[in-house]
């Protein structure tokens, strides 16, 4: 058994407390959080956790094991710090630091530790990503051509963050798990529309090594939602609509056939057109199956999917972004530091 | 009554020739085609019309007042500039021509001789597209924020140009006559994922003087056809899907307010959520009305709304488009060569 | 401060529990079920609320002063005959109870001990159906032609009532909210597909005096889940898809007018196709909106929206729908049995 | 060669005199409209084709071997009938006749000379039906519970016929194809909400012999066009939705499974929800594997798939769904007159 501690119960925590307590092998042995206020709900919903007002009083108690951190950005680093010191498994909200240094710091410390360090890239355990990258890793694509994401609707305006580091980093973790490669440039542009406040619309353009693009379109301020994604390969494509009740992933048996003839450029190129299939996705909460992995890596000393490295790539990502924004697009090339091992 | 010949019979070719033939003050002439197959079809579906193997043979033709050209790209311009030197009336197909050099040359042309001068940008003549213009004239969307446009779809792949000149061609040409304002600097970047091919989908961020930005997703390889513009405005903002078959219009009473006390940046921020309004749109065909216009400004010696100019516009933003897309997204100034007038 | 207790802790009561707990003006004061594993649910949940194994020992409680029932249909009447007895407010789910005679006998109990009787329709108290209601009085629909609704998903099978009383009871009670009338006839049909089981599929239609007609189409097993309601008027119509997370209501202006000529039948029909229209609806939720009514309605002794009698309008017609299920579409009249005043 | 007559040049007629004129083994012969302007667009479009303004010189016209009569429904039986008489295959518009006994006249007129008599049909010849025709005999499905169609928009009125003699009939001929048996009781309502004319709305069920049921919902007066179909089987079911542009029709792995233990029914129902399948249609227009299939019928003495026995059937149904739509939903029994052998 687990005892788990939740750091931070404004708007994401109350989703993770619920998930530690809906899930086996774990434990909701205490929650933090600096606002009376919030401490109060929880402890209403949840008699059985120890309320505590001070951080460290949580990360301080011996009988928690591990810690999920859902606290502000900037904050991550030194909380996460902390744990690791006193000892803490750790899941830190999306990003997982303010900058890549901080990120590899962590794992860093998690490492010298044998500590399980995970970051909640939530998308990540839908089980419409999950199905996609069964998809993909089985061949059902061919090569990967392009990832396309739509990404829009009106607010939530963050204040300490962009929507780059709001909302493209759901794309960028997704990306992560699904080609198992990172990108080596990024371009980026972006537009802030509100006096006094950072972008809230902007679009990148990433290369991956492997000559696969992805295109992501993020905004705080569109008048409807959309949460699409296009996925191009030379076999088949996919259409990921996530607002679907059901069908969300759609795959098109659809392309472009070359035939071989060198001389007749023009007429070689024919399209194919075939069924479209809709694969049946499990309704299980993907913060479940999150959880159910972070026990299991805790308790089997196993790596997480969304390992500390892969929250690092994704920061390094959005710093590489920041830069080539603050240029209208320069095109900046991603040269992860490598880290002493 | 305008006698009018129509050069190229044969994808687009065709559709001139009814709108042609549908309108009234003008007269379908003449038709030529170096294909002989196109011309019989052209003959057994227009049998008033002169028909003609050799574009010179309609050129020479002094009974004909004004042509229309629905050639390859890299024709436009020889065909043009005889046109006008023969003392023509000219529509282009889009692009203008290959080159901005060209299109100069064919503006210069024209003015010299008191010719209209006219591209057809059909999609300017769409209810849709003149129904939102009303609608930013009139100020209803306060500041434009954004234009940002998803039109991809799975082929046709052309020979001659990409999928920027192909496709970002249409929403060059609309932002030209929604925001009567020229972008000052593109970034785009781009894939080709047939071997031998130009490429088959890019992203276009456009920056213009206002402040409004631009951003365009084109693509000739996705699975299903999109064709979607998000317009943001400081006070309503506006969804086109231009496949809906009613309701193509929407306008959302949605947005951010900005409070004025200085100090509390984060409350001051609140969302409006109002009313959705759908305008009733014209199902007048754009073409007809494109045709109507033409003939209007031929008559009465006027200006057309997609005048030379406005297809001048738009090779520039291709041309600044391609540069930037060979340097992935290094974003490039747009300055326009003053014409001596 | 009204005192509630709610009975009956399965699928619809934690939703009941919850309004109350969330509702200025009540409290959750009991809660009774005769599942020691719900009473343990909603005692972890609830630890303020006494709780009862025995209904008896509920409504006994003099410290109580309204009863929420949401147990199976057929328990509806002598539960609330119960609760009324012992001088208590009642809300009971829909349907009211599981015929028109003890329908009839709850009204007149009520009201012989000036007690509120209220019924939860719970679709009358959501903004779509309140905007509805609205638009239609406040004439902009003009005459109202039809209402035409599809409720059709997969499963719930429910085991004691078929489709019509399961699904066809919301739009009956929505009908009787919205048209302030009462149908005189009904034409019903359906079918049953899984052996032992009541009918799982059912088409209403539904003649009123004004000459409104109603169809409802409802099934338990169907492919898609579709929550789609036409209303046709003389002067505009509504489209009311309950599943859109946005835009549920559109107003169209749109329909035919009739010209004066007499001569010309065929020439005096034209169509009117103008703006839509889409009303920004409240997002608050309806059962929070019905628990404050109820509120309203105990503290000053007024007569609920969805009260006894609507309630008893509303079983009426299920019966006399069962009765014309059983024959075909065999139209039966509906005659309510007047009640002694 | 067959040499083809059009009779009637109004709405339709020019669709099926392009079907002949694009299809392989027949000519476009002749065409007959009592309209001089109609006659006059015709000849424009079809100069080898012979015109008459009286109906009876084209039939009398020995070159002639085949008519389409594409006329008002009351006048198909007389022209038809002489049409048979001067040695004529015929293809009449739907529905065949006005009444039952006119459509039986025609079938055995045509027998008695060994003519091909057809019905007009389309829908039969779509790829969307034929494909879920393949569907259905592949047992797929297993046994078909339901057809439900949604077919309403708003206009055209007609003048001579109601709503179920324009819309219900393409289903009464999709269901006639699709389920190889006939109904045997039907029930049906309507509604006319304009001064002076028929029926605008209409609700049809009608019963099968094997259990099977079908629903029909016709409108003239809706303020959205809908064209969908639900069709429920013990092992799959479909959705058809005709207004798509692709992915018209979709198999959906649903249902409901029944243990065999008998003695907890309500434990016995399990959901299955599995794939959705939307198999690739071919994009042929249906008008012209319709005309293949006559010239196929009239070459090789075949009978039609929509043969003359298919439009009495409809008819037959037709005729009683008014006299139920009389009465309010009465159920009316479909007895066909069986005829002479």
């Amino acid at each position: 058994m687990i005892n788990i501690g939740v750091i931070g119960y404004g708007y994401w925590g109350p989703n993770l407390a619920r998930s530690v307590a809906e899930t086996d092998g774990c434990r909701l042995a205490g929650i933090a959080d600096f606002s009376a206020a919030a401490l109060a709900r929880a402890g209403k919903r949840y008699p059985g956790a120890t309320l505590h007002q001070d951080v460290r009083s949580l990360i301080d108690d011996t009988s928690v094991d591990a810690v999920l951190i859902a606290t502000p950005v900037a904050t991550h680093y030194e909380i996460a710090a902390a744990a690791l010191r006193a000892g803490k498994h750790v899941i830190v909200e999306k990003p997982i630091a303010a900058s890549s240094d901080d990120a590899r710091r962590l794992i860093e410390d998690a490492a010298r530790r044998n500590l399980t360090l995970m970051v909640d890239h939530t998308f990540v355990y839908t089980s419409a990503v999950q199905k996609i990258g069964e998809i993909i890793r089985a061949g059902d694509l061919g090569d990967v051509y392009y990832y396309d994401s739509t990404r829009v609707n009106l607010g939530l305006f963050q204040h300490d963050v962009n929507v780059i580091w709001d909302l493209a980093v759901h794309d960028l973790s997704i990306l992560d798990y699904l080609l198992q490669e990172k990108p080596i440039a990024v371009s980026a542009s972006g537009a802030g529309h509100i006096r006094g406040r950072q972008e809230n619309m902007a679009h990148l353009s990433l290369f991956y090594p492997s000559g696969t693009v992805a295109y992501l379109n993020v905004n705080w301020l569109a008048p409807v939602k959309v949460r699409q994604t296009l996925i191009g390969g030379s076999k088949k494509m996919i259409v990921w609509n996530d607002l679907e009740p059901s069908e969300k992933v759609k795959v098109y048996d659809r392309g472009v056939t070359l035939g071989d003839a060198p001389e007749a450029v023009a007429a070689r190129i024919s399209y194919r057109s075939g069924d479209m299939w809709a694969p049946q996705l499990s309704v299980k909460e993907a913060l479940l199956t999150e959880m159910e992995h972070f026990v299991d890596c805790v308790t089997h000393g196993r790596e997480p999917i969304t390992s500390g490295q892969s929250g690092l790539s994704v920061v390094e990502t959005l710093e590489a972004a920041m830069l080539s924004l603050r240029q209208r697009g320069q095109p900046i090339d991603i040269c992860p530091v490598r880290m002493a091992s």
